[in-house]
């Protein structure tokens, strides 16, 4: 029987979600996972083509043979973003079939993906399992979707397959470029993503694996992202993607002043107190503010003759200059966000392909994350406690993904440079409307009002000491905001849990539910 | 109980080796696997350092912290050949800790582990499952090792891993450079290797995983051909292999006319029957006559204007020089022999390295050998129906490993270029002394005094007709040697099987015995 607990943060959370058990969160580094790694079929060689043509006439054919039906699990990736054609297809077809009851488990579903919504209506799909971004986001809040929503960070998502938490049927993955043997990447084609690692857990542990191309090129297929050897049929397809809506011809700063201010006090706040310095590492997000702290971080580092070690990406044109100039050794990129990123990974060895593997799965001997240096991230809200919200906004609407964020929460240090207030919503608050993110992981606020560090960082207090930087606590922060706004009136929920929040390790951290 | 079984290719096999039972070899294609692959534990990052430095201060701390005790399994790989200062290193310090009973898993041993005979001797190492090039090979032959080797193809090393049919308690993986994380790769460092991929499967499933380097590099070592995430721990020594015997400074052809008639024939042969052609694709080994077929492959394809698609390596300095004149597209690499192959790894994006699973393992999706149009292998003995031998001499001494001879089987056309008799020993025997690759597979011998074509392959038959090559049977071959040599004496086995010969699938093909 589903019952509800208190987890480690305090969080009313069920351990049973769609009619299987689920760990309440029980703290950073405290759940210690027992068992073994989800063990895929041993196939055999003499069960596929002698020539290693895998080639079936259509996405049909595969989805046939992979022996599509009922209550299976589908999954796919989101790096063809907004401009993914191959998933609405997929669905079409299982509804052709009469199939029901799928789950559909993509890494995220885009507004592209609107379209869906009749087949949760009509049970083609019982639920989803993924980031949300749009419209599918917003028919989950509303609470009419018949499974509960499962939200996992890119590495929570590796992690889930990788511990047969989630056993994937079918995965079927979207592909720049591919060969007939399935060996496939995203560095070239006219659906070029740059990057397919959010698939590679899929290709991995996934009983059958398409993929699906609008670009066959004879084998190999190099670099291989996706290695054929995970893969069972190969379709060509005429247009896979819409490129324009994959890739941003070209990523740009922020032109808004105060935006530029905060990143501009974040890169200054990195200089003061030594987290720039030469050999270091940095990650900063493709939203606008980060991608103009990657500049300012770059003015500097001219200015005092500093080389980072490496760039973790979402890889832009910004990121490549740096590269390119030498003011960067490597960028380990983890997805591809524009024209030049792409071009930079074909192009320059030193600009590095990773995977959620490498960089974010928790239950590993160890990931990237935890060696960057200092990390630059969004929110949506953070509470006094230094808890970070990425997914609701303060109006309680589930819009959001988690993406990457818990992951990179155990970088060496975690700033959000956020505005103080949103259309007059403060976002400094109590407590978050849906915990994401442990405050003792994040470390500083940067507001265009004030700065406030973690009292759990007293390293970085010192160092910021004497800096001349607007030092505050975020008390002080939030008490300055609510006088200019006023006390944000909170969302007002009915008991119906509508989606549950992974963290990292695969327990639950939080719930969310359906507004009143 | 163990029992002699006559296995499909009518050889008397044990179904027990060293009191685990293995199957007997089936036919090709026809042993179906079932079951699913070794599942690892699940591990947590927790349980590993935050900021990712797993260096220890010693080979020894290492052993010691992964839990060495009697009676577990030590791997590693080969890619240090007879240059590796590493796994000596590790059984003195098993001795010195009192351990016994372990069994060594490499890859493949060479004369440098001669060392480690007086501890098969006092104990400490039960037996050594892997090919044994030189002093162990013959420590073995003369049944003095306590268990019974096992020998297996590259292939059939990472389905034996993969498949949990040899579990792996500490994995060893030298390298030429690594990061404190344990990325680590074989393409730069005094001990460079060009490739690690012999250790693949071992990083991937072995439970405790230490990487030996003496070449520390900041992270990130790139490319990381070991992942870090597989590592447990990282160890810098002052010298972790002998350059000049890991890599040869240059690859020389053969200097042999008979070798250089050898090669010339067979590349005619290719020539004719139209294997040559645009956009095919060939692998020759790294021994003299292999290396001059490549030569005039070359040769050919400038002639007639034609482009391969891909040559799959061991590189050499030949290869190389095709592949930047454009003569091949892509070198698809397993292991790198000499210094022009390092180098242009290190340099050249096409040159790509691939690993036992995308080319060799037999229980996958698909390998990469089936896709290569001709390949050119080496044999110590074929029969008169075509079943080659690459272990043992016509003496019977086991004394070569099979590498990745077997995999190579399942290219479109297997080519094995051979003197007809070799210090006046025949090649051609009635019945090979121990069975290593099914006739069925092997599609053409060529010699110095004609070239026998399977009489399966009618299609290469049709097509050499009118070539004004010497195209005879292979009884024709076998008469003429024996008119010139005489027959030669079989050896003289007894009873004891000193060795086990594992087919690609994981069943037993053939034994070796112990010699009169």
């Amino acid at each position: 029987m589903s019952k509800l607990i208190k987890n480690a943060a305090g969080r009313m959370v069920p351990n049973e979600i769609n009619g299987e058990y689920h760990t309440p969160y029980m703290g950073v580094g405290k759940y210690k996972p027992s068992g073994l790694k989800h063990a895929p079929k041993i196939y055999s060689n003499s069960d596929f083509p002698n020539d290693g043509n895998k080639l079936v006439n259509s996405l049909k054919e595969a989805l046939v043979k992979s022996g599509l039906k009922d209550g299976m699990t589908i999954s796919s990736h989101h790096h063809f973003r907004n401009g993914d054609l191959v998933m609405n297809r997929v669905f079409d077809i299982a509804k052709e079939l009469g199939v029901k009851n799928l789950r559909w488990f993509p890494s995220a579903s885009f507004p592209c993906h609107e379209h869906l919504i009749q087949y949760l209506e009509d049970g083609t799909i019982h639920h989803i399992e993924g980031s949300m971004n749009g419209p599918l986001g917003k028919y989950t809040s509303d609470g009419k979707m018949k499974g509960t929503a499962i939200l996992r960070s890119h590495g929570g998502r590796y992690q889930a397959i990788q511990d047969g938490e989630v056993k994937i049927d079918i995965a079927i993955i979207a592909a720049g470029s591919a060969d007939y043997f399935g060996n496939a990447n995203g560095v070239s084609g006219p659906s070029a993503s740059g990057l397919l690692g959010f698939a590679l857990a899929d290709s991995q542990y996934a009983d059958k694996v398409i993929v699906v191309t609008d670009n066959l090129v004879p084998f190999p297929c190099v670099p291989w992202q996706i290695q054929g050897n995970y893969v069972d049929y190969t379709v060509k397809v005429e247009k896979a993607g819409e490129p324009e809506k994959i890739i941003s011809g070209t990523t740009e700063i922020t032109k808004s002043p105060d935006r530029l201010l905060l990143a501009e006090m974040t890169a200054k706040f990195c200089e003061h107190t030594g987290i720039i310095k030469d050999g270091f590492s940095f990650q900063t997000g493709a939203g606008g503010t980060s991608l103009a702290v990657s500049k300012y971080f770059g003015d500097i580092m001219r200015e005092k003759g500093i080389k980072a070690r490496f760039a973790r990406g979402g890889s832009n044109k910004y990121l490549v200059e740096m590269l390119e100039e030498g003011l960067i050794d490597y960028i380990l990129d983890g997805q591809t966000f524009d024209l030049e990123g792409v071009r930079s990974m074909k192009e320059n060895s030193n600009h590095v392909w990773t995977s959620p593997f490498t960089s974010y799965n928790y239950h590993n001997k160890g990931n990237f994350a935890g060696l960057v240096d200092v990390v630059i991230l969004g929110a949506t809200e953070v509470d006094v406690n230094f808890n970070g919200n990425v997914v609701t906004h303060s109006d309680g609407l589930l819009l959001h993904g988690i993406g990457g964020w818990q992951n990179c929460l155990f970088s060496k240090t975690v700033i959000l440079p956020l505005p103080l207030f949103r259309n007059r919503i403060p976002v400094i608050v109590d407590e978050v409307t849906t915990l994401v993110g442990p405050g003792e992981l994040i470390d500083v606020i940067v507001t265009e009002r004030g700065i406030a560090i973690n009292p759990l960082r007293k390293d970085l207090i010192d160092a910021a000491k004497n800096s001349g930087l607007p030092i505050k606590t975020i008390h002080e922060l939030k008490d300055e905001a609510e006088k200019i706004c006023g006390k944000p009136e909170k969302p007002q929920f009915t008991e119906e849990i509508i989606a549950a929040i992974k963290w990292v390790d695969g327990t639950v951290i939080d719930v969310v539910r359906k507004l009143k």
